[in-house]
């Protein structure tokens, strides 16, 4: 454990955006939640990753080795340390021999990876397989998103008896629904949604993906893997999302609210 | 594999709940949105399990094939059987031998477990660790759950910032807040919670949890494990969570919106 400790990033960042409020576009500066992956590294070993907001670590590490049974109590934990890497946060945490074997005895019966494309990726190196770029000349107008939250919110089968579920949806460029599909959790919607275009052979080029969540890492990812090329998501984006809609080529839309909507990257596909 | 194909069970239930409004307390059955364990097995190799609501299985298995780039076409996915277990369901996937070849080189690489305390693990047996069962005198006045939530409103700050974030607020039965954690992901929130309460040695049994959240499984779980009586948020409890709290001791509340709520579990510490 040769690095320093070097203060941790702060929770939210500044992102440059294009905020459509009916015809009149401005260019504006959101505040967008920071998401970043932090990995618990007991013993100098890496034990999970997770996206998380990079504030108050320290309470996330001791309390994420409590509720997941690594430790019993806070004080089989002898040292705490953040540290900053170009990737990501390390939380390097000392534990007692004993807690130590029982967590490598553990390990040794665990192996796989997850369904959000990151949590559960051991190491921060093991991000790196991340490098799609989508190439697409898809356009839509601003008046689809609206067009396609209101008939979205009709679709919303499981929703309307359970109030639990998130829906994916897949939109022709004028706003029509063409595909819903719902999971309790977003990515598995999105997942189902890829699913069901990918037996229709539809490919994934002809519309585009809106999420009644929040646009989190994973649905940019998942999206860019495939080759769509625009998510529009009814709730907020995190700054991580940014980045990888930024880098990948994917055009990311939030908070899609009747005729309002906030672009945060590739704007030319929205017109 | 020697199982064969059961119809999957449906993607919502009824469980039984009391329902509050203001002083008026009524027996419902309430629909929630079911959410199981779901274990992607490719070529007799159990390679994720994630939480999903078990609808269109088929759409997310090849889904997730393709957007986590297991394969690279649906084409690569020779057969699909879904298999009910009695702990999850199983999807099982026939890959051609290159492609299942490179899955197993990648593996091997990959050793790890997750933030929500479930996704990431490698097959459905291990899930059989879960077994805390809470024991606690905890109650609280329905007015606490009214107060404690127009509280929180005004302590989250990250929120209102960003719009992206969640809560989980530590609260007295007297609906007081006294520590609030944000983060992108509720489980992580959760988790600072609970470190920030061993941190400053408070214990779990003085106070009740209310996340601004859907109450899915993982929630409920971590509650469990250090033994936290009482769980209330915001929006919709998941099936699966309604039955882990049921088994843990756990009162789960749900849907706390000003005088109403809805208590899916252990109501005897509502008064």
């Amino acid at each position: 454990m040769q690095h320093e400790a070097i203060p941790v990033i702060g929770a939210h960042g500044r992102y440059g955006a294009l905020r459509h409020v009916g015809r009149v576009v401005t260019h504006s500066d959101e505040t967008v939640a920071e998401e970043v992956p932090v990995a618990l590294v007991y013993n100098g070993i890496s034990h999970a990753v997770m996206l998380a907001t990079p504030a108050d670590l320290e309470d996330f590490a001791l309390g994420f080795s409590l509720s997941e049974c690594v430790v019993g109590r806070s004080g089989e934990i002898h040292d705490l340390e953040i540290v900053e890497q170009a990737n990501g946060i390390e939380v390097h945490m000392q534990l007692s021999a004993e807690r130590a074997h029982v967590l490598k005895e553990y390990r040794r019966t665990m192996a796989g990876r997850t369904g959000c494309g990151l949590c559960g990726t051991e190491s921060l190196d093991q991000l790196a397989r991340r490098a799609a770029t989508v190439q697409s000349s898809a356009a839509l107008s601003r008046g689809a998103l609206p067009r396609a939250l209101e008939a979205l919110r009709a679709a919303q089968q499981l929703f309307h008896l359970t109030g639990a579920v998130h829906a994916a949806a897949w939109c022709n460029f004028d706003g029509g629904i063409e595909l819903v599909r719902e999971d309790v959790g977003r990515h598995n919607a999105l997942d189902k949604l890829i699913g069901a275009l990918a037996t229709q052979r539809r490919g994934f080029d002809g519309g585009f993906v809106l999420m009644t969540s929040r646009a989190s890492y994973e649905i940019v990812q998942k999206a860019a893997a495939v080759g769509i090329a625009v998510v529009a998501a009814v709730s907020a984006p995190t700054g991580m999302a940014v980045r990888v809609a930024t880098e990948s080529g994917v055009t990311l839309v939030g908070f899609v609210r009747g005729e309002r909507h906030c672009v945060y990257s590739h704007p030319e596909r929205v017109h």
